[in-house]
């Protein structure tokens, strides 16, 4: 294995922060460079030790400054003195709060100042920072890797935190649903409407989660939110798969290194395609479960006595922030799906295959593997269409592109509930499971149902819809947009 | 017409309140009694002088104390010692914040307590109130109306704040969407996207309102909000309507006074048709307004600075009070729908006949008159449907009753916006209209395009999802609801 600690700085910066004495952010936008990182303006000068002296503006800095930990270590992008425009000029620089000598000591501060704090929806707990990088001209860097090497290191980083913002997104839709499971569990309001309808005289109130628009609302919630889970998994499950080849490769003597090559190209490209859509899946139906968290309580939902309410807030971030959701949704068909001429994603689709056929055998699954089966080809059929439009009408993809990273992720998550509901009922079925996992497995069926048939089940007319040649978001000239 | 107004103490009240100078809340909800009116525990108590003594605890009041007016005026549902239970027992009392005398003079305070305010996700500027009466046995009402009279006196005012509710939904919305627009022209982010794709050198940065996945969000926002404002205005043309024949029926020596009474019965039926469909639909959509302005802004949507992160939480309480929309949705199926054998639903289809028609004979507009046509039949024959699984599968309209009222809106909608670019077509080839005017109704046609093709044209593959025999909501066992 190639040793990553034999720079003395490496060695002291790296410990420091993995052993959390020290804390960490990335510096990547600026006011006028979010989506559009090319355009930054930070620049770094070459100085005669071989330093480098950091002028700049970073924003929506996360940690950007607090007291919880003595030093922040900054990861900066910047632009060398010369360098060409636009991303390929990028280099990054290890920047820190507070200089430190080769026994990682604490000395004099960096010149870097913290300009603003953002007042923000939600995740008050995190300082949204603006920080201004050698106002005085003293910011000293040290460059991280090779000169312009900024992109491809920080996006390292980068797709490991979408796969995490992802998982935040999936985290947060569990726990509102979990804690909203458990208020319509104990509010007590309404008659059972059987009751009611037969208009039984001194009916009891009962217990919310009786109301069938309250049970739609939960199982609509655990469905997504186990679903989204699973989702997240998969993408960290074809990581350590990766990581596996990577590492089997280079610490086993007796390895097939072709082999296990070929291993490590197809974990990384089921990644490839995964990460933007886990980020940006888990992220909007991570919303849609917690604004129904939210409904599920009525009005005390919306009252920050019971925490759903900062869960709703807390969530949208995961839409905007490590690239917007249309960014992911840009970066799924316009480089990741037409990646190896269209490899990766033949390789996930096919990756279905087996647990759709294993399926299909269990006689209560046949509708929904059909289902999931469908989709997934829709999903496919539809890729392929959309990159023969580009030569021809460009915009019908460009503008679909949100909605179709949505069919896919419906229709992936479907085919993992699929799965879920295949061991499920395996194990429901055996006389060996207790009577208390048995209702765990029921609850998977169940939750599988409801997601296949009514999430799923809606894929192919909503791809339909996109194919379809309607361009009326770029046909409307600029100056129609406004008539209120 | 009959005179309000020849009771001194609805003189005074009224008055003052008209002209603003007292203000006034709505008494309703209470902490165990929500959606469930008819469990209410606040009492009534006959004084010798024919005043009640109240006493009760009321929770979610807005503007349930404030320091703005001399005096508040509180309506309050309240049981009288010995009327029957449930809602049919409820009476309502008009209970001032201070005492007055008979020339509107204030007095003593009359034993109202504000025991609490909540901190909610948003509308800060209201104060959301828990309120004590008659903590100390002082707490004076007057009966308004008859005795028991309290639902359908409350209910003349909550129809009315439902079409309020749904009303502010569709306001804030127009309001966020202009916003996002205004920051869309002016936020410069990124090279065009046909440049991108030619790799056009030093191709120059664009304003965001260039990138096509932008524009779907803004086109999106425009045509949502505007229909759900017409969707507003639909319902108060109703009532214009209706007032119109009551009037005439009243001042008119002339008028068919029996024609006049079908005409206010057709239109009060209209009404009550679409009151749950805008209170829902209207916060629905709204939300889903908001939540795209603050995507539209980026990572700056998130912020305290603009304005659109207060919209979205503000806008979330619309779909939580005055009824939350699963009370709506099971109104409209459960009650509205079925009003005079469904009379009033047919009414509503077919009173979109005629706009349908003209729509047909404009070429451009052929394609979307089919698709709103087709929707709101959908609707029609899935009500069909509904009502006779009630006595089947009752659970799945039950279930389905949300979305289907969701779809409801997602066709009228689409029809209102198939007379709007039926006049701005029209308006569009007149010679004697203004480039302004032509540049204002191309905006109107491609709204209109946008909404009928990509939300109404999914009606029926939704409508066809609901009707399946899919009741896992309902079969999942409490204990598995859990699962984690």
């Amino acid at each position: 294995m190639e040793d990553h600690f034999q720079n003395p700085l490496r060695d002291i910066v790296l410990q420091k922060m993995y052993s959390g004495e020290w804390a960490g952010t990335m510096c990547l936008t600026e006011p006028g460079a979010g989506s559009d990182v090319g355009a930054l303006k930070t620049t770094a000068k070459r100085n005669a030790d071989g330093t480098f002296s950091i002028v700049g503006t970073k924003s929506f800095i996360s940690g950007g400054d607090q007291d919880l930990s003595p030093n922040i270590i900054h990861p900066v992008l910047a632009r060398i003195e010369g360098d060409p425009k636009g991303t390929k000029g990028i280099s990054i620089f290890m920047v820190p709060k507070i200089r430190f000598n080769e026994k990682g000591e604490l000395g004099e501060p960096n010149d870097i100042f913290c300009s603003g704090i953002e007042s923000k929806m939600g995740i008050h707990g995190s300082a949204t920072c603006t920080i201004n990088f050698g106002d005085n001209g003293k910011c000293i860097g040290y460059l991280m890797g090779g000169e312009r090497q900024g992109m491809p290191i920080m996006f390292h980083m980068m797709n490991e935190e979408r796969q995490a913002v992802g998982m935040i997104g999936a985290s947060l839709a569990g726990a509102a649903y979990l804690h909203a499971l458990d208020y319509c569990k104990q509010r007590i309001q309404g008659q059972n409407v059987i009751a009611m309808a037969l208009k039984v005289e001194n009916a009891p109130a009962v217990p919310i989660i009786d109301h069938p628009d309250i049970r739609r609302m939960l199982i609509k919630m655990k469905s997504i939110s186990e679903g989204l889970r699973a989702l997240c998994l998969l993408c960290y499950f074809c990581m350590d798969n990766m990581f596996s080849a990577m590492f089997s490769k280079q610490l086993d003597p007796n390895a097939n290194k072709e082999e296990l090559d070929k291993q490590k190209e197809y974990w990384e490209g089921m990644i490839e395609i995964l990460t933007p859509v886990v980020k940006a899946y888990a992220t909007d139906m991570g919303m849609v479960v917690c604004d129904l968290a939210v409904q599920s309580y009525g009005g005390y939902g919306y009252c920050r006595e019971y925490p759903v309410e900062q869960m709703m807030r807390d969530q949208k971030i995961n839409s905007l922030y490590e690239g917007t959701n249309g960014i992911q949704a840009l970066d799924l068909l316009g480089r990741k799906i037409g990646m190896k001429k269209g490899a990766n994603f033949t390789n996930l689709l096919n990756y279905t295959k087996d647990a759709i056929d294993e399926a299909e055998k269990i006689d209560t699954l046949k509708p929904e593997a059909a289902i999931v089966k469908d989709a997934l080809t829709a999903c496919g059929i539809t890729a392929k269409e959309f990159s023969k439009m580009i030569a021809v009408t460009p915009f019908v993809p460009l503008i679909g592109a949100c909605d179709y990273l949505n069919c896919l992720g419906d229709a992936l998550v479907g085919w993992l509930h699929l799965r879920i509901a295949t061991e499920a009922t395996k194990k429901f079925f055996d006389p060996s499971t207790s009577e208390q996992d048995k209702s765990f497995y029921r609850g998977k069926i169940e939750g599988a149902k409801f997601f296949i048939n009514r999430i799923t089940g809606l894929v192919i007319p909503k791809l339909e819809n996109l194919k379809k040649d309607e361009q009326s978001a770029m046909n409307i000239p600029l100056e129609s947009f406004a008539g209120a």
